[in-house]
């Protein structure tokens, strides 16, 4: 079956191309009973506009970028960009927008796609995710003129559209539940220093420790597993060590309790865990772990409707992209300990 | 800075528009000296062809769609799916083809994305994973005329490109190493009935059982972990229950741990286990288990390879896409039975 063309529509009524150009595209020049006609046939032989086409005609895309950065060494993180995609994607789509991508292993080299995709009109606008330190890609897309919509802080660089991610507020309310729990050494196990949202916990942590008058113990990661086993094992071993340990996602945590049972500790009676992502693994797991239910798809559809919205295609409100994630309390964190 | 166009070559040169067009087109009527020239400034200005000129010209849209089928319930398999479309997004943007990407909750949108995406000329073919029992996609991407490349086993339907996965030699290694350790009743827990992998995988299992003169145990999975702690039960209540048993992915291995553990079992010394599928859980788990290395980074790049040839954009000679996965053998079975 080849795809339908407006002739085929034409030749079906019997009328002229011209006639269900001006029917489809909402000029005058034709009745509204002829319109419905032609709109009815239309539908029945599913035309569609063709996409180069009403490129060419209107000057846009219809479609938007997203490159993940990826290292091969970590796969953490995963759940989290298949979901955000399921959110971002489908929203898109509701309004025939494609969603374009790529995985490349460094930032220098998204930055290259960026500019190929512009100059080859492929995309008409692009989703950044996981800002750095010094981000060179803000500036890079403002240069070439290409519209973007900033997944980040309170750090991202004034003078772009951002979807605003509240880490500080998500660390509140871990911090407030481990203080209930009676931990007055808190420990987190993060991203390296270049990410943006790893400093922004770590400095969130800090300050809430400053709040209620406890301690705080960070350490960084490459997210591998193998780091964040290195960094629980140089927590453990401080003067002071923490008895509650925050991880960035629950590959971490996982990675995190083997260096905890391994030290002959146990958790939660000695050390409690909590994990910034929620999955399988934090419910399969001995004991099971305490997680922040970030939803991912939901932040997803929050940053296609600013996309949309970035783009003049959606009349919707600007409403607060914020996501207040829940914690979801489970047996990693659950005892109740005695302070002294 | 805008994106350049022949006409800012043009200007640079002090030549014609019409001659700029001849040089980077390779058609006769400029030197070879102006054309080179031409390349030059065009490099250097970052020229690149405007995409959907480039579409409506040569009639291709120079981009692959996938649909992701995702079940909300289920996580398994998103690590798979990261992995491959990295090798996939990888290799095609090696030629200028971009990656269309769309999730979806059932089999029955995604044929409703291909026509739309078809109908648009928004793809040039798309690649098609998990096939079903009578699955309606090949036939539906035929009749529209749509090239598609199927991942799939040897089940697939004649008459569609094709790159295949060969599960029965996994089982057949997988086997061979149970049996090795001196287990003789295997069991496996996999996914449902319509999907055509893990079909392929029961009745290798049980090909390979009567060939090895061992017992099988089959359990049907809707691949969540709940259902994997359900059927795991569910096999080790039978009268004469499996001393090892395969997962389909590592989710279900660490849902059926759980199971056995919570039945009073010890892994591997009572039931030994393996995963189809390697990632951090395995490495990370108590014990580490034992999994297929299957490398869906080299499956996404071998579809890539079979999607450029099907659109004549690749010379590459028509390789073999057979993965031969190996298998790493960790502590969840590596114990020697002494068998009867």
């Amino acid at each position: 079956m080849a795809r339908s063309r407006m002739r085929d529509i034409a030749e079906r009524l019997g009328i002229s191309e011209a006639a269900v150009s001006f029917a489809l595209n909402g000029k005058p020049g034709v009745s509204d009973e002829l319109r419905s006609r032609v709109r009815a046939v239309a539908e029945e032989l599913n035309w569609r506009p063709h996409a180069a086409a009403r490129a060419l005609a209107d000057a846009n895309a219809h479609a938007v970028g997203l490159v993940l950065c990826r290292d091969d060494n970590s796969t953490s993180g995963e759940s989290f960009f298949i979901q955000f995609i399921a959110g971002l994607s489908t929203a898109l789509e509701s309004e025939s927008t494609a969603l374009v991508l790529q995985i490349v292993p460094a930032v220098a080299e998204e930055v290259q796609v960026y500019r190929r995709w512009w100059n080859e009109r492929r995309v008409d606008a692009v989703v950044v995710l996981n800002l750095i330190r010094d981000d060179p890609r803000p500036d890079a897309l403002a240069a070439i003129g290409c519209p973007a919509v900033l997944v980040a802080g309170p750090y991202a660089p004034p003078g772009h559209a951002t979807v605003s991610v509240d880490d500080a507020a998500a660390m509140h309310r871990i911090v407030a539940h481990l203080v209930d729990r009676g931990h007055r050494c808190i420990g987190h196990v993060g991203g390296p220093d270049e990410l943006d949202h790893a400093q922004l916990r770590r400095s969130s942590l800090s300050a809430e420790g400053r709040r209620a008058g406890i301690q705080t113990a960070l350490a960084r990661t490459d997210y591998t597993e193998q780091a964040g086993y290195r960094a629980t094992r140089a927590l453990l071993r401080r003067k002071r060590p923490p008895t509650a340990i925050v991880f960035d996602n629950e590959i971490l945590a996982l990675a995190g309790i083997s260096a905890i049972t391994e030290a002959g500790l146990r958790v939660p009676d000695d050390i409690a865990v909590v994990s910034w992502e929620d999955g399988p693994i934090c419910r399969l797991s001995t004991p099971q772990i305490t997680a922040l239910d970030r939803s991912a798809q939901q932040l997803g559809r929050h940053t296609s409707d600013a996309v949309l919205r970035l783009l003049g295609r959606s009349g919707a409100p600007a409403t607060s992209a914020e996501l207040d994630p829940e914690l979801l309390i489970r047996a990693s964190s659950a005892v109740k300990r005695l302070t002294n």
